[in-house]
């Protein structure tokens, strides 16, 4: 049997500790080519490149390993590699491992669930993971088994069409994570503070962007019970917008324009 | 009773004519405060500023009409206004009018939508235009009365909580559009093309993005049909992610990890 061909990619720039984790635990099974940006990304979104062109560096080629870096952002980088670095579909698109959590409402932020949403737009299974540490040394010893169980389970069974993974991980305790949980996106909100600073030389203020997290539920079934619990979550994603149950509830405003 | 306050925003920057005519429209109807990009910033998405320091400008301060411009995207400005600028929280906020398509799944893409995405999630009613029109001196006489429709009933009504409206405009062909359709978003992709060029001076290649919209459906009941029938479309949307039909499918994945 040929073997998978996996496309890795993130959004903490190529040479963040967490996608050089990934890409480690992904070369042993399949063909592997990487494309991430070459700077950090967070925070990007489902972001593309339009106003600068986009160039791409080839960082090393070996067998069954390809690494390249664009000046792009996330989704820039899936589409970049679906439409002209490879000349055949990846059976696989992982993303991450992200510094930072991307559970709850932080998926519409995150451009490492942005890459894997884009994969899943292209109708490629693909799965974002992301660890609840920012530390550059953030300890993954305890998600790899749970990536290498979900990245196989998805390379033999596939996933649902124009689906995506979000998995998140605890921060590591150094102990065996509370097994694994698929959950859906809990309702959460961040209430942001900005953060006055004057400016030396000119006098004038300047911000920063400091929000705080505030969960909105309870709830057992939601990914941010499950890190709570110091489970794995996984939530099964897609790209609809569509609020379907206010259709019919909106159905009399299309009548009466004056 | 006290007029409502409504907060402006877009994508194309605070100088783009479809800004300038959505403020037009919004005066009559209560305060209105604009805080919009200083430039285009079209296709950030979700994406938020977390790596250069904000900073706005006051651009003009009349009675019940204020406008600033911030160095940042669209879901900075939402965020800005309502936790920096704004001392009570606006009633409604409304986002473009963009010069393109949102519909589908360029929601996604979106910065317009990213700005009436974050609106909700402040649970603030948030309705974003655009229309399919990519010209600077996009016609925008037939929108009117829509918007001034949709804008009305939201300020008499509200919305259910967490929700925004992504409404497009078909290209006016100089006639009434053929009425308002609540629908749901349309499956499509984008197949990209990336145009290759050569760098004058360095001789290295560079790329720019140039798509091609496919339509993955010809559902009656889409906001894509709406609109190739000269209709407005209107989909209800909110910003939960989680593909519910998958949770029971993937529950074995919970079991069996070595």
């Amino acid at each position: 049997m040929e073997k998978p061909l996996i496309l890795v990619t993130n959004d903490d720039g190529i040479n963040a500790p967490g996608i050089r984790k990934l890409i480690e635990l992904m070369k042993p099974l399949g063909k592997v080519v990487v494309v991430a940006p070459e700077t950090a990304q967070s925070a990007m979104g489902h972001a593309i490149t339009v106003r600068i062109p986009l160039q791409f560096h080839l960082i090393q080629s070996q067998e069954d390993y390809t690494e390249y870096s664009l000046n792009g952002t996330p989704v820039d980088c899936v589409k970049f590699a679906l439409h002209q670095l490879l000349s055949s579909p990846p059976d696989l698109i992982v993303s991450g491992i992200n510094h930072g959590s991307n559970a709850s409402v932080n998926i519409i932020y995150s451009g490492t669930m942005g890459a894997a949403l884009e994969g899943a737009m292209a109708n490629i299974p693909s799965i974002g993971f992301s660890i609840l540490d920012y530390a550059h040394n953030a300890r993954f010893d305890e998600a790899e088994k749970y990536i290498l169980h979900l990245v196989k389970l998805t390379l033999k069974k596939g996933l649902e069409p124009y689906t995506a993974l979000n998995v998140n991980f605890p921060k590591s305790l150094e102990t065996d994570y509370k097994g694994l949980k698929i959950c859906r996106q809990s309702r959460s909100y961040w209430k942001e503070d900005f953060e006055e600073r004057i400016h030396p030389s000119t006098g004038k203020a300047y911000f920063w962007l400091k929000g705080s997290f505030s969960l909105l539920e309870e709830s057992h079934d939601t990914d941010e019970y499950a890190l709570k619990n110091y489970q794995v979550s996984v939530v099964p994603v897609h790209f609809d917008f569509t609020h379907y149950q206010q259709i019919e509830a909106l159905r009399s405003w299309e009548n009466n324009l004056t």
